[in-house]
């Protein structure tokens, strides 16, 4: 089978990963079973295996040389990180994670001793997030570490919260500060110049994320959210696919994005532009979601009650399409960006 | 925390697979969660979700340079073998495939034709086995091309057949003839003295299995077989699985195992012992079972029923510990053997 409009002999690094993702739809047949209440497009899959509960289904990989280097993660929070980011997206649907598969290609020369520090930093989060390892796989690799979660989850039919249902007038709103990930990286790629203590809560938001899991749960039974997502890519790529879900657009004030103070020093010492990481960085796994106004003080509220957490509105949601960044200096399009899988 | 009696800086690779997945045992948590009816160690997880339906959940990677090279495998039956292996662990725990998730780590360089020629595989088999792709995870890879399937099945929970459950006095089943996928890889290994057109079934079953999921199904549904397992890494090392988590032994007969003409041709002219593909071979996604011999007639009456399939009986369950081989010159223990990952 050809696809519509695509040079076979193209790259498929030229596509980019949304383009592959795409590219592999069209390879589909059109109609999913009725079990399948999602399928690829959105945090998890959504199966209804039994009327009214619904299971939860996502899997990410993290490859060495494109998700992590060892010299910038250990085995330990690789292990934490691997499992994180799966909880992460089961919280962006509402639900709540419960049993893992690990596939890992380890390296023949491995030690045992990296394959336990792996494991204890992979069962601390698990034991975190109440998951339990149920399978996988072990191989080995000829070239990088690979390692691929896959994570189920569940919830009750009426509470998921889906990408798309954004609807103009919604507030916009994040569970936390943004950029520390990124932060993180940077004091871990400039050892020299930016020792590691000195900016410790960077460093642990890039290597061992702890995504709101409770909080997504608890903000979807509560349904006063009408679109959730975790923010994996960076703000300005996630908004935009619950602005392309929802069929929507939004507008982000640059003064109401939350950055944490070790971010604000990082950026006056090193010289950057601590925005870009906010809204560039990616990795955060907090949760972005669109909630009607009417709703704010219950959402503050519950944000309270989790120790740690606060929401933040960032924006609202329009009418049309785009995102508009509003800065001192007026109001631009937020021009796409994150971390671009096969991008050049 | 360390683990029992093995020195934390040996490499893993000296462990062998297993002993790394012991490994990793020792580190969860000794008692699983009472929806997880069957952890680590079986062809799948069983989860019970809902009472009396069993959820079926396997997943494995198949790695460049391990599990396959580009020499020996066309991306068209990558993607037919990546689902395949995957629906031959649901139909090892008697299960109907449902659902899907590909995690595809891709070079650079990597072209379109080649991804919808890895689809086009992929959902020829889909089709066949009646499984929906619902999810997954495109990435980049700096060195070999990985997939990972996860995969998900059902059944109900008075049809699951495990590993464990062979008790002395069963006969030993197999599926189909055993060493093809094997002999297969050796011609694909010595193209030049081996053309593949004259091998073309030994080669198909190397590069496009396919394991008897109806079979699985229905005599798991019929309830005649007291363990069962595939045939992954040949069938010296999976009737082990079965033995030792049945606490029971074996004898195999040499003359009865199943081999198919094309392979004794192959080795003929190759002067090698086709009872060395059939046994340690692997990669032949038959089906191996251990049933009452009073089910003889019913079990050979079912396979007439299936197309191209007919259940050979290889030998017999017996009290005590070890995998015995009955030759012409008498019988000897069955060596461990088949495809070790990690092994030097």
């Amino acid at each position: 089978m050809h696809l519509t409009g695509i040079k076979t002999n193209k790259a498929v690094g030229d596509l980019g990963e949304e383009g592959i993702i795409q590219l592999i739809q069209q390879t589909l047949p059109q109609k999913l079973p009725s079990h399948v209440k999602k399928g690829i497009g959105d945090d998890c899959a959504v199966l209804e295996t039994v009327e009214g509960r619904l299971l939860l289904v996502t899997t990410d990989t993290l490859i060495e040389g494109i998700h992590f280097t060892s010299g910038t993660i250990s085995p330990d929070a690789l292990g934490w990180k691997a499992l994180a980011i799966n909880v992460s997206d089961i919280a962006a649907m509402g639900g709540r994670a419960s049993t893992a598969f690990l596939s890992i290609a380890l390296k023949q020369g491995a030690t045992v001793r990296l394959l336990e520090s792996f494991m204890a930093g992979f069962n601390a989060f698990a034991g975190k997030a109440g998951v339990v390892l149920a399978g996988g796989d072990t191989i080995e690799s000829p070239g990088p570490v690979v390692i691929t979660v896959a994570l189920l989850g569940d919830c009750l039919k009426e509470h998921v919260v889906y990408r798309s249902g954004a609807r103009p007038g919604d507030d916009v709103w994040v569970t936390g500060p943004l950029g520390d990930a990124a932060g993180g990286l940077f004091v871990l790629q400039n050892k020299e110049a930016f020792p590691n203590p000195e900016y410790k809560s960077l460093v642990d938001a890039h290597q061992r994320p702890t995504p709101p899991f409770e909080f997504g749960k608890a903000i979807a039974e509560s349904r006063l959210v009408h679109a959730m997502i975790d923010i994996s890519d960076g703000v300005a790529k996630d908004l935009r696919h619950i602005c392309e879900q929802g069929g929507v657009g939004a507008v982000v004030q640059a003064r109401a994005i939350p950055m944490s103070r070790d971010l604000l020093r990082l950026a006056a010492v090193a010289e950057k532009d601590p925005l870009q990481w906010a809204i560039y960085g990616g990795e955060d796994y907090e949760l972005l979601f669109a909630a009607p106004p009417a709703h704010r003080k219950k959402i503050l509220a519950m944000t309270e009650q989790v120790p740690g957490r606060a929401a933040i509105k960032i924006g609202r949601v329009i009418e049309g399409r785009g995102i508009w960044f509003e800065t001192e200096k007026g109001t631009k399009p937020l021009e796409p960006g994150g971390y671009v899988h096969f991008s050049r």
